[in-house]
């Protein structure tokens, strides 16, 4: 870092410079204070930096050895070397205009040769960190405990086939939670990354689940106990590292939380790139989870089509961006979540600038999709449109269906007494997608 | 057909043969009377013939037109051509020796002019069923309604934005529980092949699947109400032929059977072929549902693993036979589901004879599969293995975390009271499959 | 149709009404004539309408009865109805206002009672588009034989275990070839749709690839003494309807034809829908292609990222019609092929103006492409980096290298006299993507 | 390691004990020195393991860090640790009984501080190595260079854009075959895991791929000059860790090599994980290159059809291991290849005894299909079958059209003269996977 402690010397902060603009170190569309529909840029999309992949990923990966170096990393797992990588972290937060940051537990702060240790390495980061939020005004989206890194999780954290393990989990979930509220963050996340079998010859699968759902149920309790008002979310993902997990993907995790009776205590956080490697396109978990009041935060992200693992990608596809800004506006927008880039530079793109240009792209194209999603709806025409298909359903027949007031007998008589055929009438899908396009 | 009213004149009922027989038209592992582990073989796999694919497929294929015509059927839509093919069939079920079939309502009877005369037709051609049941000792494993063929289902069934649409499938289930109900069948299946979208954008998810719900309670309704002590099932599939479909996988459903307070109601009929299609493993649907009180019954079939449709293969491979039988014998047997051959001849597989071929090779896989299920589970050594890998939590601290009785706190205290890190135990994958491979 | 002889009495012919126009029966991007980097845009796209699809598909699929039907169409394949719908499919053409159109053998004219009739069948409706086009001005931008959809094809056509049903396949080829080249097509594209197997068992690899070799040096043989002076085209698929097809991916064809000496003699079509099954990107082959000065078609057409099986949706994206448009001009634009559209009315899109909504919204798609990609290209920054990040092979060392003047001794004594890391340069991916990005 | 310098003590040599035995640590069907068909087994198979996964492969997922400690290595990179090592992986080969094995450069021996440190210390292990041979009796199958691994080679080796990483892969590349060359190996494998595109944009894809086949072609003319009798071997990979590799599959390598002039210089090593990456089934490629002369030799593993990554598991299933052996027979067996286990235990099975599990359950099924092989083809059944189906083309009009004296024109005649539709025959897959089953 340069001797006046930026770690970032020769970036400026980077400023709004409209769609015209060929500077990759600026933005086109986010204009962060610009009033769009009733509210700030930022609060619809309330952008969070995601501390693992920006300040801890290095290129690693199953093929090769890490090709990132950062000037103020030294390597090591000092305390030193945490406390400094907190300063460069809020120096790149600042210098990006977010307002939001994530974290895992032992992102920040190294561990220690004792689990006391470890807490207190974590107190000491976190003071440093909660001291850079008063400063800077950056708050945290929300926190987690990493529960899949540590060879003690190989076979599962809360599913592990022994109870020392689940013990151990717990105790680092109390005190993530802990310093989560310390910190004001606004959501607690699970990612079950280990929660799942590599083979299930070897597996007792319902018993895991019980055990899994017994963790939820002590973190909602303790949650409770003390008075932390952050959302407890679950992230869905079928599967990596384990062959399958048991969050598969947004509807399964509801489902889950519906049989162990904790579907109104959690959220969900949905990562796009996981919808898609559970065979859904990129935004259904989102719009879905959105329309069942249930979207509780987005991991940001993207995969490649053609690859079957976490590719962990930057959105810069701006229908992509219009249909997640659609959905978080018709939900009325965020409250406890926001849009966290759980993205990563790719391993060869080594240079600091990146780290810049990759979050800048997918800002801008989040942002061009809210001001076309704005555009859509303010319009009316699409959601018109698509009202008048199901409108049938509003009144007479339709709505004794839908509100649960008719009988097989009572629609067969119907039938019977009205025998001819309904029209079939076209879905009018092409039709759709062009007005959706006259938007983009 | 013969003059003697045979249409496989040229077949000799199928017969134990014994594993040295090289004959493709005997068994060589069926032997349905043996008795294993208590019970008749023909009584742990109930073997079920499904009508659709086996008396009404004819290869067509989306760049194909038919290749397979039978000398039994004219190729018409007469209630003749209905009646000589429902007898072809139970010649069919007998020469092969299986006890159960299955079948939708289109698949036996031709639709008629108005809703009463499709009725009428139905009732005539379940006349002659009902004979042959009684004359033949063959059963009717469970029957379902095709809500799928038709143009006007082209948008969905009961999730249709046209409530007429709804309604009239309302009255196509009634009339196919009703014949279901009169044939003495143990089950009625629900799959909702257009119960989904083709395209996000002109679709409202949560009030389609909302309407869905409203079928199936008027199903288990009407159920009641007539005295129909079969099981109500709903069978998912994830996609194909729409892009999403609502009934996913098996947790998906579940989910969805908790949302609606439809739990202890409906169970699943799981097709192993569509569990491959929503991303996991062949046995995984099996296994979580049967491991969960939940199988109702089995489609049995499997897909080409390099494949992205449904292919509705012949389950030949005597793992996985040895998986399904494994996890039918640790439920207890199936109540009222079976074995349904929910599985096709090949296109070009035209010969009357690959009829045959087909369901011996995979009754045989099937019967393999049992035998090596039976002295896995007597031997009792993997069970065994399994049954230590998760003994600690039958137990002390592990005991209290199954039964809820343990805190983050309790567990944090005592992770910092005795605060080693516990030994990591191999999870021993390659022993358990090294073993398992012993049995086949 | 109407009394004056119109099909479309409803649909006005398609204008050019400006990128503010929201009226989806209008171009927005694509106008023809503008002449854009030297060419009109017309001839840089040379848009192609396919008959099979569009004027032959009726929504049948795999789980459903057609749902499409077209009031020009009565269902029989009487040659009056054949001539009828080619009325129809050039009054669509002159109103969409493309310049070409594609077809195979069996759509525009029925089989006969013998091999015979079914050419002078295919004689009588040739010599009707003959006069349509002289009076229209729209052209045939290749021709094909369906070689996959009669029964006798099951088990393939050239590549068919049966050499009679190699040697009517080769009938087919020769007719299509002579109608392709009486109506001035420019290119005759081969699809295996059959050419593969369903089971490695109980096929020959080799030999079918040796047959299917033959029937192509047949076609090029058969071309020349002719003077046909069009291209001869393969188009890769990998699978469906087979479980594996010989022309797997462009790079599978282009080894295919180095190894039976046909590579200068035959051209790649390629379908993005096609290459995506293959498991590359949508770009991928047809990128790989034009670099390799191979690409002689393109079937412009995409499909669903979580869909395992081809689906010929129109293109509506602007990011990946750009990256179309930019690889045609890079080479020079298209000789005899264009973009010919391989795409579907879904198959609840009913109504006939959604057949043209859908061609416009893609003609649309792919005009706003062209211009993306001519601003791109003439601004000149992407492609400068581009050619900046191999800069190193145009001189020294790389030169040599990269014209076979090296050797692992010299390259080894290389670095052993200088041994110093090289710098490991960032590939910059994010900014490659954010500039393109500037071009949307 | 013990004392008397044993570093598996507690481990016997691996012994035959029949199929009956149920002892993880013996061989229920490898009896190595048994004739059958002709040949010892050991000479069938030629089972070698590899050295990266065995012996330095610790568990590191992308998820979590190294599990795996192994007593002997002191996870150091001295040459001392990497001596021990070597005299470790001796044992273990010995112990388990197999006859050879491979290595990377780097997997032996450490890197040095310059490049001729490097060789120096590959000339001190190799010492060893080649002293163990002696003492042993073990052979090397092959040997390769790491060319994936350290960041400088993050944009691909031969294939980065900057020449000097080129000329230090080239160096790598000499050194790695002049070890192989001193060791014995039979062959010298070429993986190109860098060798492809993270993304398409910033690639320039033909001038990449030329410099890939100039690597080729100086390891050709290198290996030549030093009178290197092994196999050059190319390994085809779709993708992981790039986006797309350009050693896609078996046929897109076979297709480089035509143009490329290198067909006759190259043999490809084919890994069923990789194949299955690439869409095909398991053994799709083994059995093509198999019947096209180009298999050099094999990677034994498989993947899991549920995974989009390489999981390089061991093969236990005894259909595919049939298909396998089948193939290796009906070549006349390997002849300077093999099956090397590029497989590794799970990351979760940290036992020493794991590795010795392992490898014994997939010799074992090897062993396994090797028998079923021989009985199916001293039977004959199955290869009558066969080339019954294709006798078509072993005289008259077929043998003409194979042989290529044949054309359009006289091949029409011939249909217009025999207008009779040819009889469809039954492809009869059912059948042949029936009588395969027989012989499982």
């Amino acid at each position: 870092m340069a001797g006046d402690g930026s770690f970032f010397p020769e970036i400026q902060p980077i400023a709004f410079a409209g769609p015209e603009s060929d500077n990759v170190l600026s933005y086109r569309y986010y204009d962060a204070d610009e009033v769009i529909m009733g509210k700030k840029m930022r609060d619809w999309l309330r952008f969070s930096v995601c501390y693992w992949h920006t300040f801890r990923g290095n290129g690693l990966d199953p093929f090769g050895k890490p090709t990132i170096n950062r000037p103020w990393d030294d390597g090591t797992e000092s305390l030193d070397n945490a406390l400094r990588r907190v300063r460069a972290a809020f120096e790149f937060f600042q210098k990006l205009g977010v307002d939001y940051y994530t974290f895992h537990d032992v992102d920040v702060s190294p561990e220690g040769a004792t689990l006391q240790e470890t807490f207190d390495n974590l107190d000491k980061v976190t003071d440093l960190m909660l001291e850079l939020q008063a400063k800077t005004g950056i708050k945290l989206l929300w926190g987690t405990a990493n529960l899949f890194s540590h060879p003690r999780y190989m076979c599962g954290a809360s599913t592990n086939p022994d109870p020392l393990v689940f013990a151990r989990a717990a105790a680092q979930v109390k005190k993530a939670i802990d310093v989560t509220h310390k910190l004001g963050g606004q959501g607690f996340v699970f990612w079950g990354g280990r929660e799942g079998y590599a083979h299930i010859i070897n597996t007792d699968m319902t018993r895991e689940m019980g055990h899994y759902a017994q963790m939820l149920k002590m973190a909602v309790a303790y949650k409770k106990s003390i008075g932390f008002s952050g959302q407890i979310l679950v992230e869905p993902k079928p599967r990596e590292p384990m062959k399958h997990q048991y969050d598969y993907d947004a509807q399964t995790v509801l489902g889950f939380l519906h049989q162990h009776g904790l579907y109104d205590e959690v959220m969900l956080n949905i990562e796009p790139n996981h919808t898609q490697l559970a065979g859904h396109e990129f935004e259904h978990d989102i719009i879905l989870t959105a329309q069942m009041g249930k979207l509780g935060s987005i991991d940001a992200n993207t995969g490649s089509e053609s690859l079957g693992w976490d590719t962990d990608e930057f959105i810069v596809d701006h229908a992509r961006a219009t249909l997640i800004a659609k959905a978080i506006i018709e939900m009325g927008g965020f409250t406890q979540g926001g849009l966290n880039f759980d993205a990563k530079v790719r391993r060869e793109s080594t240079d600091v600038e990146d780290m810049f240009i990759a979050h800048i792209a997918s800002i801008d194209a989040l942002a061009k999709g809210l001001r076309n999603a704005v555009r859509l709806l303010e319009h009316g025409r699409l959601p018109a449109m698509l009202k008048q298909r199901y409108a049938g359903f509003d009144e007479g027949l339709g709505k004794q269906i839908e509100e649960g007031n008719s009988s097989l007998e009572a629609l067969t008589q119907h039938c019977l007494d009205n025998d001819t055929e309904p029209p079939v009438l076209s879905g009018k899908q092409e039709k759709f997608q062009a007005v959706f396009n006259h938007y983009l």
